[in-house]
């Protein structure tokens, strides 16, 4: 998804590793390399970095980078902007993580289970991911830290300043951020995801000049609501604007056509979509636009075609493509 | 909703006065005083504190308790049990509140916006809420404290440390009492209610013979997957068993019956759902179903059962309640 990542490794517990790997090549990340983790959170990192340095833990190593970004998979919602300002940090001050405010106070607890003393809530931060580093220190941090450190810590950062007088940078994180941890998170991740994928529309409509209006208007009329691209083209396979909005995870299209059947067109995005694998995740949702300027339309050649792309809806439904027609007749 | 609080203070911004005492009335609750928050969250705990003490404050002091406990409204799914527990606590210690385990490690930041220090996970957690107090203490904790305490503050735990020397007791609440904060939690917030409304049904079965078997196998077969209460009655308004499962907040209810037309029970059962006034919270469901184990029975007269049972179900729906109705024809 990040261009200028070179390499992702997954660590993951060896029950799942066979798991993983399927889905690695079912959607066709090319990037990925599965290792194998330990017991512990540090412990599992610490495999993670051995790929790049150690050569009796992988038969292949892979080239040495100069930054390495640690997160969690529980943290989906991860943004290229906030990975590549941990990355410019860590770059910078050779460590750096994403940070949120408290949303509770933090308090200290005595051995009888009392309260011992609370923090100051506006002087403390939660630590959250991603997190970046320096190869080379955070690398030099594991090799020496101990095995208290590996059973026990939690934190990177910490390694990288008690082990390399590493200071991290501390970036200010969005609120997506969090862990996915108890049921209820996957209710509101599930929220998220339906949420960003209506915030984008893409309209085409195809050159000629009385759809050119209505290809200006719609969307000048979407655009105070949501993101929308708009592109005037005749479909073809070979429009790379238009593959580009696709690939960008752009899952709502509205085509206006005016000619008297517009299938061939829905059929060649349809076709353009199911190759760029997006459907497999979610539904993608087509509406095509019939605009019926002509003097002598009648109402029952209307339904006619409101029937063909009926069928045809049912069809591209199988691929979790949702195509919906709209005929407007305007005399 | 809980017997032995006396009375519950709500403590409100003051463009939201109006507000609340509409939803007071509307859901008819009985013990709920309204209060004018303050511009912070320690000013908006006193204030409703004053309520029980000082008269310049509120024109009739209500009597004031032993214990008292604070709880913030982004916390909905507080149960029973953990308010009791906190009360308990705070009789004996004077002060308790609930906590949770650190989600994430909590760090220090240096004036230069880089790690200062990072603290050991374990040995910190969470403060969350309720939290309960001797009322004489947090009341003389509040009178005590500095204006600095009441803007910048945000842990009355702490208060009552600071001015009353009370080293609040600490006790273990549930996930649940997560604060919600977010878009996403409001999402997760409401799976939760489904969830919770769909955990208990209830099987009404009339008293003869032949359905008291239905009225004991259904039941069995239902409780591996839900909590059911099970009764044998013939439907009348007085049912004192099924009045208090109604008020224990159930919202499924199966009905076995064997006559003609069960319409007239059902309807009964409509009336004492529609006076407990939970159906304006969630829809009810209520499922009744005809088991015709008589000799001469035929099909078409079944169908005449379920288009009057339609024509119930659609006014009933109007309430809020979802009348469904199945026919078993057993020869």
């Amino acid at each position: 998804r990040i261009s200028w990542i070179s390499d992702v490794i997954v660590v993951v517990s060896p029950e799942n590793i066979e798991t993983m790997k399927t889905i690695i090549e079912k959607y066709g990340h090319k990037k990925a390399t599965v290792v194998e983790g330990g017991i512990t959170r540090h412990r599992s990192i610490f495999n993670g970095l051995k790929v790049f340095a150690d050569n009796e833990f992988s038969s292949h190593l892979l080239q040495k980078p100069e930054v390495v970004i640690i997160h969690d998979a529980v943290r989906p919602f991860v943004e290229e902007d906030i990975v590549s300002k941990v990355v410019m940090a860590a770059k910078e001050h050779g460590a750096a993580g994403a940070i949120r405010p408290l949303v509770s106070t933090v308090i200290a607890s005595a051995a009888d289970g009392c309260l011992d003393h609370s923090l100051e809530r506006a002087r403390y931060r939660a630590s959250e991911m991603p997190q970046a580093f320096l190869f080379d220190t955070i690398y030099e941090a594991y090799q020496q830290c101990t095995d208290y450190d590996l059973d026990y810590g939690t934190e990177c950062l910490h390694l990288a300043l008690k082990y390399c007088k590493t200071n991290a940078k501390l970036v200010e994180g969005t609120a997506d951020l969090w862990k996915v941890t108890y049921k209820r998170d996957l209710y509101a991740a599930e929220s998220i995801i339906k949420d960003n994928l209506s915030q984008q529309v893409c309209v085409i409509t195809n050159v000629k000049e009385t759809l050119a209006q209505v290809g200006f208007l719609l969307p000048e009329s979407l655009k105070s609501q949501i993101k929308v691209e708009a592109i005037s083209i005749s479909l073809s396979k070979n429009d790379s604007h238009l593959q580009n909005i696709i690939s960008g995870q752009c899952y709502n299209f509205v085509c206006v056509n005016d000619k008297r059947c517009a299938i061939q067109e829905i059929q060649e995005l349809v076709d353009m979509l199911e190759k760029s694998n997006i459907p497999l995740l979610y539904p993608v949702v087509l509406i095509s636009v019939h605009l019926d300027i002509s003097e002598n339309n009648s109402f029952s050649i209307g339904m006619e075609d409101l029937t063909m792309i009926k069928k045809f809806a049912r069809e591209t439904k199988k691929k979790n493509i949702l195509v919906y027609g709209l005929l407007i007749q305007y005399k």
